[in-house]
């Protein structure tokens, strides 16, 4: 069965019901969303502050390949065999974007029967998050060009605008594109692009609110160009912008609860896209985890060189958050991959290779044990083809980096599946307290950030810009030198080039472009080629997509 | 008070509640969206096929002016009072949109004691329909550049895409673009534009459509432009987007609720912009209400000779409806308008000018009364400044043209002040039958459907276009000769000056282009120099949105 006939026949229980069940949430403070959806109010979380927090658990990959590596269902999984046993646990997911549900990924809410539901609602829409974060962007571009129309009172330099549109769509056309075509009606002619949604600052700036008024003053601080003395920062406050991009967002700051197949609580809330913006969820959705349940199991996306290094370094320091554990995800087919085999070749045994490919893994738990200071359990995703020589080398190899690892098999057999997992990860949990350390100091020069996260997590012998590059860092430093940063690079290599696999070392990272990310918090450093907006590929998902007359949907996987 | 200060003091009652209660609507027909807000399923009305239909009401309006009328709010007054008065009365209106909504004109939910709640919600994203036909249309836009990316193997012509991109904002500087710029891994450089959501032709295919089947088949009709032998038309099913678009609407598709202040059910559906638009709401809402209640009260927008001629011709035609009579909304401040008084002086008494614009108000009218074949009541909104020597003249006027003239105060008083304007409805609705008519016959071509609708209401003496225009009219009439007009004009005059007002003759309507909707099966005119995307003004609405740190907006109105 695909994932989505098999999250069709899923036996969901009411949300508010079950919200309330297994959490005591009454359903005043919970915005229902059809049946199964609901939105979890502010003052809610706010009621619960004296409350101890559980513990938080990071589920985080190797580089991923074409093969799979199934971070999203292994975090599912994990929760689910946490609930099984005992343990309550509620795990926070990030929302997918319609980009790639229409190009290669498909749907991105776990897969076989570690999955959360209703699958469609949560690839299409789901409560409209990212909707409102598209239309709180774009009004402050509207508002720009609008100001400018308008006489240009600010003085904004309409070549140092910083501030571009968006769309939640894979669509190359409008990386680059000129407006205000078309003579004096339309305004003024300059160039600017489409990012897709997910690469927003006021997605980032969501994930990282604490409360409506620090959102309301972080969108007020974005920094949309500058004026024609080419320093001065023009603030989105300064076109009255904050309040209704704020308003906007009245909904989406709100966490959504939905659940597992298996009937658990799941919170799926914010960003996703870890190599273009900061990828984690949100930090009210985390916190709320930590509030209610005494585990709480969160993904950062792609490798842990891209998301899990941003949920530590942007979130964890922003948030004040602490991890007690890490689970590595891996299967022997993508180690097999990142040794070198071809595709279609993933499915024979192969020692040799998965020895090679597994540099790729070792470089990740040794960042993870390392630099995050954080104990790892490696999570295997099971494959039938996986065989027992193979997975002894790699359990072997593990061992040997004092990390335990463990075969997964929720994607078959669900939460029952990974209850090996689970008390590998209570093992850590219950019994080691963390070491746990950013990968920079805040104090460190933005420069020396980015060679940081370069030569210590990437093995990059160095970093490289452009003079015109270095002195736009340069000119960042004085007034945002505190921030962090966010890495904007390839998740399928260590390196900047997406076709250097396992864990190459010496290279040199090249940062193409700098950006400014003042509501949020953060200096976006894009390393190589790295683009904003995707694109679909020859034959795209959607050419797959359907709906009955009856209204069953197809075609999502 | 303002109005949204009124509506945030309502007294709502659970939506699923009141639809049960009111209408015996199971609760598992409805999705809740939020404790106020609900989506009814398709399935329910289909149970409802061999109901009695109740009675259908359309409230249109004179010319707009700067003076505000109050359609929407006579809309929902009227419908209070019916049910006040025991009539079993569901009314239907338009989706507001977010563009005007940041833009001049406010929120578009009713005003003062005639609203629909909950008001910021449905200004606000409401149940994301808006949202969901902009992916849709987009969808198909990203689909269509990245087709001739690999290859175009359909061979589109580049020079000839009708097919735009859409975004729910006011942003003039995306009407004309340049896409595609930076180079071979961006695709092929073409001209493109935006337009607002609410003037895609998948709203006007969502509002027209009768089933999925009828919303998929419409969606994959849909030509996106044309072959380089520049006739073949190229489908968007060709591209096969119709079954991700359709997917992308399964949530859309289905009719919402919510209540008036009153606590009457109101359905809210589908498209406004009568000016760019066909500007009506769904006509599974409609229906809907039809089945459900014994009266159906519903607005189009606009003037009458927009909003209700695209009632008549196109949404009453395909759908079968009949309407039984027409409420025509008008203020004495607007006819006084009409009849060349200044914005700041329309508080004061000018007889003189009350009857000079009384044109304005005759003319609707007469096309209402002759061409339409409706009975009509002219229904005052009522404004403190008014005198009674204007009121008199008003109501003698209306006399004189057989139609009874009401004022109605349902802004102030809700729907006990509109009683009087429902037990003039009732006189006609219960004992005439209408006898209903087209304004022209389907079989007329093309070019006399324009002629018919400009000399018959716009009281023009000519319609004229370029040449290149009436080559593609005559083009269009081979194959779409059955079509609709939908007509594209300034909603602000009869011609296509916006400056003109009252009731000018003999002047010219000048097509400047026309658009195939084959999706929606209708031809679009555009008269004069009607923009499909608005603008920002000088101070836009959005600069005084804002929410305060507990969640309560404020600044919509």
């Amino acid at each position: 069965m695909s994932d989505i006939e098999i999250a069709q026949q899923a036996k969901m229980r009411p949300i508010i019901e079950l919200a309330g069940e297994k959490f005591g949430i009454p359903a005043e403070h919970l915005d229902p969303y059809g049946h199964f959806k609901a939105k979890l109010s502010l003052e809610y979380l706010n009621s619960l502050h004296d409350k101890k927090d559980g513990k938080l658990i990071l589920v985080t990959a190797i580089s991923p390949t074409p093969a799979g590596e199934g971070k999203t269902t292994t975090t599912v999984g994990l929760g689910d065999a946490l609930n099984r046993i005992g343990k309550k646990t509620i795990i926070c997911l990030r929302e997918p974007s319609l980009g790639p549900c229409f190009g290669v990924k498909g749907g991105a809410a776990g897969g076989g029967y570690a999955q959360v539901v209703p699958m469609e609602d949560i690839n299409l829409h789901f409560t409209g998050d990212f909707h409102a974060i598209g239309v709180a962007h774009n009004l402050l571009s509207a508002l720009i060009d609008n100001h400018i129309n308008h006489g240009n009172p600010l003085d904004i330099d309409p070549r140092r605008i910083q501030w571009k549109r968006v769309v939640d769509m894979n669509d190359r056309a409008l990386r680059k594109i000129v407006v205000g075509m078309g003579g004096a009606a339309n305004g003024y002619l300059r160039e600017d692009g489409f990012d897709i949604v997910v690469a927003s600052e006021v997605m980032a700036i969501l994930c990282l609110a604490t409360s409506r008024a620090d959102l309301k003053e972080r969108l007020g601080r974005i920094v949309i160009g500058y004026k024609s003395d080419k320093v001065t920062p023009v603030y989105a406050r300064d076109l009255n912008a904050h309040g209704a991009m704020a308003a906007v967002l009245k909904d989406a700051i709100k966490p959504n609860l939905v659940q597992t197949l298996e009937n658990n609580l799941a919170i799926i809330h914010g960003g996703p896209f870890a190599n273009i913006a900061h990828g984690c969820n949100t930090v009210t959705a985390t916190k709320t985890a930590l509030k209610l349940a005494d585990y709480a199991v969160t993904e950062a996306g792609f490798g842990a060189d891209l998301g899990a290094e941003k949920f530590i370094d942007i979130k964890c320091r922003m948030a004040g958050l602490t991890p007690s554990a890490v689970v590595l995800v891996a299967t022997v087919r993508a180690l097999k991959f990142h040794g070198g085999v071809a595709k279609d070749e993933l499915n024979q045994e192969n020692l040799a290779a998965l020895e090679k490919g597994f540099a790729n893994l070792e470089r990740h738990l040794s960042n993870i044990q390392n630099h995050y200071g954080l104990p790892c359990v490696v999570s295997i995703n099971h494959f039938t083809f996986d065989t027992d020589a193979e997975i002894q080398l790699l359990k072997s190899k593990c061992e040997a980096l004092s990390a335990k690892c463990v075969i997964a098999k929720h994607w078959a057999h669900g939460g029952a599946g990974a209850e090996e997992l689970a008390n590998a990860v209570l093992d850590i949990v219950d019994h080691r307290e963390p070491e746990f350390s950013f990968v920079y100091d805040s104090e460190l020069p933005l420069w020396n950030k980015i060679e940081a996260i370069a030569t210590k997590l990437y093995g990059a012998a160095n970093v490289s810009a452009s003079p015109k590059v270095m002195s736009e860092i340069k000119a960042l430093q004085a007034s945002y030198g505190h921030f962090p940063i966010c890495m904007a690079k390839t998740q399928m290599s260590f390196s900047t080039n997406p076709n250097s696999k396992g864990a190459p070392s010496g290279h040199t990272v090249e940062i193409s472009e700098v950006r400014l990310a003042n509501g949020a918090g953060f200096i976006v450093a894009i390393a190589g080629d790295m683009m904003t907006m995707p694109g679909l590929p020859k034959v795209p998902a959607a050419e797959r997509i359907d709906i009955s007359d009856d209204g069953v949907i197809s075609g999502l996987f």
